[in-house]
């Protein structure tokens, strides 16, 4: 089986876009990833395409994904759309991935792109809605807020964790998201802004959760052959992992930890040979505040109960020892759902290529983590510095 | 490079069931392909799947493919949902085959599902609508079937193709599917009957349209050395084409003729080494009578014009020299949407066993023929018959 790389990842910026739609944001981070490359690459040698989104909305809902790449002129080109919820696109990248290393393709597209913002705020609660348990959750009432409320209430249940805690998570992407000139909400916070916030579903506060975003990524997933001719030092994708899990919370044995995630980071450290230890950066999945804390537990980063000491003692900020979410997560970033698995593949590109907006110092290895709904699909990718040939 | 292989096939019944769910509905499709495994094969051994579903409904939306799963306890086994409208399952299927080639796993699950006929009437309209183009056509008011309306129109302007053409469609699978015990209107249908059916969208009338229907489907995809464990001579997928095309009717060139069926076709013709005279038998993708006309024009069964002919002398009668939707197709035994593509893949499977029933005569190729839409996506798949090793 032959290895798959990133010949390049780029992102139209995330935010409130009343005036673009799936296709304009789609070019936009198309150019973005075709500027990335740093040698010579042809679009016309696409030769399959994966791309996730949640997709509704008013726009194109069946076969979003042939509309999106015939409108990029990447004529019959195959293209299959995926929807996993939030980890729509961190599948079409494990796609891509899958289809380079079987050899049926040599460069492979993966992205994603999600508006959201051009709905009514009904229509928005009910779409985030379906990302939960949609056959008991939903219609008992339960939000998708409210899922992640629970896990947060058990979590300071079992564990002690705080609402300090948990608004550090929020202090620290928006610190790095304010560098991140393609964040939505690209602005500092405070401590005692992110404690203070109203609440939204306790004990989750505004600035506990992640905006409602329009946004695209796009991802180019090549050979070695193709990638080495078109860079220098191409990135290369050390471990793919993917767990699926019970979709619904009231169906799963524990509300602090997510068992899809931690299958899904062992066999994405097996395939690497690596561990937790040897990761130089992360982006992890911060819809809400706690989910970032359950994904330090569940990545290895820490024991059980330790995801609050990390923020505590800084580990995970730019300076730690394992900065995460230097993009800004999708707590400052935005999380324009189907965009936001290959969106944390461009940061982990740019990280790897010393090209971010919060640069980590020499990076080797970066870590993506991407959760649908609350768990019921997760996967996590390891990606390994280029090496010149 | 290595092959992929159907390990085995199997559906739901296809029909109007109240009292099913898609989960429910999946377990049937499930058991009867591991049913149709002819050795021993534990379904542990799965490692992925990939599933197919228009899926808008009253119940799971987000992650239904991993709640599928789940549901059947294959317990973390990563799943991704696939929804490229009616070629759904198709794409999943093709993707299925391409993760068994990669040697990223050795067993694969692809398959589909749908429940339609829960929806209110005016819900299914618009469910079907969005398989269309539906940024312009569907907001400017044209139905799916208006869409295949203006195919048939052209089909008839530009060759002389009649309504008794299109019937024949209808008498023919309604001849086949009336002996399948799991097709949704398994009764026969004259001439007669067809020709003078109420009409739905001019020139199309209802025997012209496929029912709208639930079921599910399901196939196992594996690795030869996995596949020749269980199973004598099982079946080789020999040719594997996929495409794209622009999805509204009005971005095309031509209406008669889906430039991505040609492009699937040649692709999947070429990977397998051979062309449509070496094909036994065919399952096309006929959710209206005039898209089974296309596919003979455009998967090269005869040439321009001439699908009309091919119907008037029974060359894809099951005595004929390609009998073609001997399961009953799409219009007789049912279009569940998701569940169609892996659906088709079930008939060629049971046919190069000789189990169908309508039983082709000794066949060694079969293709399967998925449209999605009125041809934003295509998947064409030539299996052909297991040889013992």
């Amino acid at each position: 089986m032959r290895d798959a790389y990133v010949l390049g990842a780029g992102q139209s910026s995330f935010g409130s876009f009343p005036e673009e739609t799936y296709l304009s944001l789609f070019d936009d981070a198309f150019d973005a990833a075709l500027d990335s490359v740093d040698g010579e690459f042809d679009p016309g040698a696409i030769d399959e395409a994966y791309l996730g989104t949640l997709g509704v909305g008013g726009r194109q809902i069946g076969l979003s994904g042939p509309a999106v790449t015939e409108h990029l002129g990447l004529h019959g080109v195959p293209t299959t759309r995926v929807e996993n919820a939030c980890a729509a696109s961190g599948f079409a990248f494990r796609q891509a991935v899958t289809a380079v290393k079987s050899g049926v393709v040599d460069v492979a597209l993966a992205g994603g792109y999600e508006v959201m913002t051009d709905a009514s705020s009904d229509h928005t609660r009910w779409w985030l809605g379906v990302s939960g348990e949609t056959e008991w959750e939903r219609t008992s009432g339960t939000t998708f807020a409210g899922v992640y409320a629970q896990m947060a209430s058990a979590h300071m249940d079992e564990y002690g964790t705080t609402a300090e805690d948990l608004s550090r998570v929020a202090v620290k992407n928006h610190g790095n998201g304010a560098k991140n000139p393609k964040a939505h909400l690209g602005f500092e916070c405070s401590l005692e802004d992110a404690v203070s916030a109203p609440s939204v579903a306790d004990p989750l506060n505004l600035y506990h959760c992640c905006p409602t975003t329009d946004g695209a990524s796009a991802v180019l997933v090549a050979s070695e052959e193709v990638a080495r001719e078109a860079s220098d030092a191409p990135v290369r994708v050390a471990g793919a992992g993917a767990a699926s899990g019970r979709v619904g919370l009231f169906q799963r044995e524990s509300l602090t930890s997510i068992p899809a995630s931690v299958s899904a980071g062992e066999a994405a450290y097996e395939q690497a040979g690596i561990g937790p230890d040897d990761l130089d950066f992360a982006e992890v999945h911060d819809c809400f505040a706690i989910a970032e804390l359950l994904a330090y537990e569940d990545l290895g980063f820490c024991e059980r109960g330790e995801a609050g000491r990390l923020l505590r003692e800084g580990v995970t900020d730019p300076d730690g020892e394992l900065p995460t979410n230097t993009s800004g997560g999708l707590k400052s970033k935005g999380h324009p759902i189907g965009a936001t698995g290959t969106g944390q593949i461009v940061e982990a590109f740019k990280q790897l290529r010393g090209e971010a907006y919060v640069q980590v110092d020499d990076p080797q290895y970066g870590l993506t983590h991407n959760v649908g709904g609350s768990g019921g699909g997760v996967t996590v990718h390891v990606l390994e510095r280029g090496e010149s040939a």
